[in-house]
This record gives C-alpha cells, structure tokens and sequence, in this order.
C-alpha cells in the first residue's frame, strides 16, 4: 500500500455504478411507448459515444457535454434501426436516464469507509451537473466532484488527469485512479498517478469479454470497494 | 419564495464558517513562537489579499490560487509590522488556518436541511483544494464544490457565477447565492442569479460596520442559515 496517497478519483460509471440496467430499461420503456418492438440490447450497442468524445479531443468538434454527445450518439443509433427523429422529451428520457443509476452493492459502504481517510472525487466523463444529480440520486458522499468538463477534454486525454491534480493541489503520487477499466488506469500511470484496478465482470452484461482481469501490474487489485477499503487501511 | 430554484451556491468564508478567529490564532502562535508581542488584529487588518485579486482579474498578473495570494499578503503585511522573511513553515502554518475553521453554529444544520431539497454547493474565492479541506475539516455536506478556480478569475467578476451556471447546467435563475456581503450578491443579481442576504455581524470582529444590513432589495433576508431553511420551504 503506497502510504502516501491523499486522493482517490474513482471512474465512476461501470466502476461505481451500473448504468447498463437503466439505459436498457430507459430503452424498452421508450419502444413500448412508440409501440415498438425494439431490440433495445441491439440499439444499446450501436449508441457510441466514445467516437464522438475523440473528434471533441482532436478537436474536430468543438466542446460538447455528455448531455449533448449522448443526444447524437442515441439518435444516430435509434437511426441504425430505422426509429427517426426521436422527439426532444423522448432524447432527455434516454439522456437523463443515466442521472438515476444504482451503485453496485459495495460501493457506497466503501465509499463510506475510504472517505475517513482519503479524499474521494469521481473522475468521470460525466458532466459536471449529471455528476452532481447522479450523486445525490445514488447518495455517493463524495468530498468534491472533478469531471472530464472540468478539463473540456475526455478520459483517456491527459489533460483530465491533469486538470484533477492541479484542483487537488496535489502531486500525481499522492493521488490513485480506481477504475474497473485498464484503458483509464494506463492513462492515469502515464501522468504518474497510483493505480487500483476493481473489476466490474457485469458491467456490460452477461458476456462480458473485456477489463475482467488487470491489464498490467497495478499498484491494487481489489474485487471490490470493500476489499480496496482494507487494502487501502481504511 | 422563488419557486423554481434548484441549487444554492454559498459564499463561505464569513458566510458559512468563522475565519477570523482561526487566523488570529494563527498570528498569536506565529508571535508567540517568535517570541515577539505582535499586534495581531493590526497584522491581520494590513493583510489584504483584495488588491491582488483585483490584479489577477485585471490580467496584471497571472493566475494564482488564493494560498499563493494569502502568503503574499501575509508576507506584506508582516513586513509593515517590521517582521522580515518568514520562513516557508510559518508562511505555510498562517495560510493553511484558513483550512480548518468552525462553522457558524446554524451552518450545518441550515445546509443539511437545505441539502434535502436543493443542490448545495460553495463559490467561494477560496481555492478548489482548500475548500475540499475546509469542507472535510467543517463536515459541510456539499453536494459539490465550485470555486473561483474552476474560473481562475476572483469574485466578484462576471465569469465566476457564469462558470457556476454552466457547471450546474442551470439557467441563472434558477439558482440563488446565499452571502453575507453585499458586494458578492450585486455581482451575482448582475448575472440573473437569485439573492439571499445573511448577515454575519461578527465576521469581522465586534466592531464590525460593514455589511450588517441588506443593501438592495435582496429576494430572501434570513437571519441565519435555519430562518433561510424555512423561508425556502426546506
């Protein structure tokens, strides 16, 4: 245990809470209100942000809130399966269905326990407000919330790292990712921040291929909050 | 009672916590491990971070979070008391009392049943990490936390409440700041921000002149933060 850590930033959708349960209800909820029968896992798997986060890195677009990229990202998707022009009302739904998500069982007790002896942050690519109702609706006791607006650039670019350690006024090896995904945590050692790896095996369903296992050597590997708690001697 | 607001943004030092007390203090070790019989209450009247502020929002310098602010001050104001070169350790002991100061006593239990019903959040000209300290030291429930940094401008310039807004993804008029000083409300009415005066006539000591009364027509008057609970149905 690296005894001088201060800081935890945690991933937050995936490694805190489970968003997949909601957005696919959120899915099923608004094809039955069209009268639809819509493959709502089919639909969810064509709803990609991640291409529309990387031209906002690359500057290809300009600044865009998740609100916003998840707006296009669902259109485009529900486009793909021949449902046009969602309504605006009909977009918030979906949108703001990750606003009312449910931690995963350990979280919010090892929130609770790590909180007495770090700082707890999300670093998340949440917006600043959907971070702020997403906590109060899922009750994370978080000291203070950094997001990837913050930086107005999006995980894995290091300036969202960045950005987190100079407002936590603190030098990056005294501050730990902890992240159910290694393609965050790479990034986070690339900027010289402590690494804790908790896996989430379900957070993309049943058949989930991807982040079971530690990529690399990181500093932790906890199976969850509660275990990373009396790793971290909290 | 403004029906439509949805998050409470607070100055805090002098509005939610005593700083006054904490920094004499701070001087009175600081001459005591001196061996001096320092005027701390002159000290600390020449200790004026204002006209540094003021120049950072001017551009005259660049960006400096308030503890570099708070010990350049310090540093001058000790120097007009004829106390030279104080040392990094004493620097870093006078400008970090401003980290654990107690709240007023109707602070917590005000924000907590404020908490229930509305965002909760600082602007405060403090630094993002001081106030995360601050905010753990005190047991102030934020929701989140905004500061001046997250503008890299002081209050009260414009971009401090625009920079609040745009985080909470709220139109100015739904939010209200809660202050104890004049100033800080006119700036925020000056954006369509919603007012809240909350007199602290002892923040400066028991002299005190300023800011003992609303000095517009502010949208709420509240004797404290339990007489504000009540006023805004919380």
């Amino acid at each position: 245990m690296p005894p001088e850590v201060h800081a935890l930033l945690f991933d937050t959708y995936g490694t805190v809470v489970d968003w997949r349960t909601a957005v696919l209800a959120a899915l099923a909820d608004f094809g039955r209100a069209r009268g639809l029968s819509m493959a709502s896992e089919q639909v969810l798997a064509d709803w990609e942000p991640r291409p529309i986060q990387d031209r906002v890195n690359a500057g290809a677009l300009p600044w865009m809130t998740m609100e916003q990229i998840h707006r296009r990202a669902a259109t485009e998707a529900l486009a793909r399966h021949g449902i046009v022009e969602p309504s605006p009302e009909e977009l918030d739904r979906l949108v703001q269905a990750r606003w009312a998500l449910h931690p995963w069982s350990d979280s919010v007790p090892g929130l609770k326990r790590l909180k007495r002896r770090y700082v707890i942050s999300p670093l998340s690519n949440a917006s600043f407000a959907g971070m702020v109702r997403l906590a109060k609706f899922a009750g994370l006791p978080w000291d203070c919330i950094i997001t990837a607006e913050n930086a107005r650039r999006y995980k894995p670019a290091p300036e969202v790292y960045r950005t987190a350690l100079a407002l936590l006024g603190l030098p990056a090896a005294e501050v730990m990712l902890v992240a159910a995904h290694n393609y965050d945590l790479r990034a986070a050692r690339g900027e010289g921040l402590r690494t804790a790896f908790v896996p989430r095996p379900t957070e993309y369903g049943p058949g989930q291929t991807t982040d079971l296992a530690p990529a690399e050597a990181w500093d932790v590997v906890a199976s969850d909050f509660l275990d990373l708690a009396g790793k971290l001697g909290a």
